[in-house]
């Protein structure tokens, strides 16, 4: 509609569950997203692949953790490039739950978070799902 | 837990909405939130602020369209420095809805999608809401 002539959009493909997890790796922040009473809520936490889905901490009484154990949640990551406009993104979706056996995890499993404040509580989000798209330079 | 004596995390503030509105102004990607019965879904779009809120374009039967309209919304916005660990992130929440008279819109008011396909239906999220927060370098 404001498209002029000339201008040529990137293109899109659509990534498998493999390269998806694999692009996952190589982030430290993605994106956590809830539903609440008055609607969708995103905070962005830091977080660690683990078992086909992420693992991230959070505080026991704060919202996300209020609004996410047995119900379903999602996880976005992605990549941005403003100069060349491409990128990609990678979405987990699947019922989030506490992990109760938190020292059963190895060192390297455990997300550590860049902000203050106490964050004992670890929720996984199981890859049910596991979708993403790589927008190409136009 | 997993935090070792000497680390330092970074400090959190909250963003008032002046702020939020100001650094939403110098981003050309964010993510859309909406709830569906299987659970909340994230996308990247590109968009523009617009009335207090933000502006996006969508095609008008996927599922963006078909969850969007007259329904509770949220669009995030964030800026991650990885090396320094830290950044902001903003949310704006309201009630999203499709602005019928596009041309009333000023030229500059409407964003420009990097990726292929027809994007002909334009998505106003209303900043009913618009929080933010600030993470410094720990």
């Amino acid at each position: 509609m404001t498209t002029s002539p000339g201008w040529v959009h990137g293109r899109i493909t659509e990534l498998d569950r493999a390269e998806c997890l694999e692009l996952l790796t190589g982030r430290s922040v993605g994106r956590v997203a809830f539903c609440t009473a008055d609607g969708p809520v995103v905070l962005p936490v830091n977080f660690v692949p683990y078992e086909g889905g992420v693992l991230f901490r959070t505080a026991p009484h704060n919202s996300i953790a209020q609004h996410l154990n047995g119900r379903p949640a999602c996880f976005e990551v992605d990549e941005v490039d403003d100069f060349t406009e491409s990128g990609w993104s990678v979405l987990v979706r699947g019922t989030a739950g506490f992990v109760d056996d938190v020292h059963a995890l190895l060192r390297d499993e455990r997300p550590v978070p860049w902000a203050e404040g106490t964050r004992s509580l670890f929720v996984h989000v199981p890859g049910t799902s596991v979708t993403g798209r790589r927008l190409f330079p136009g």
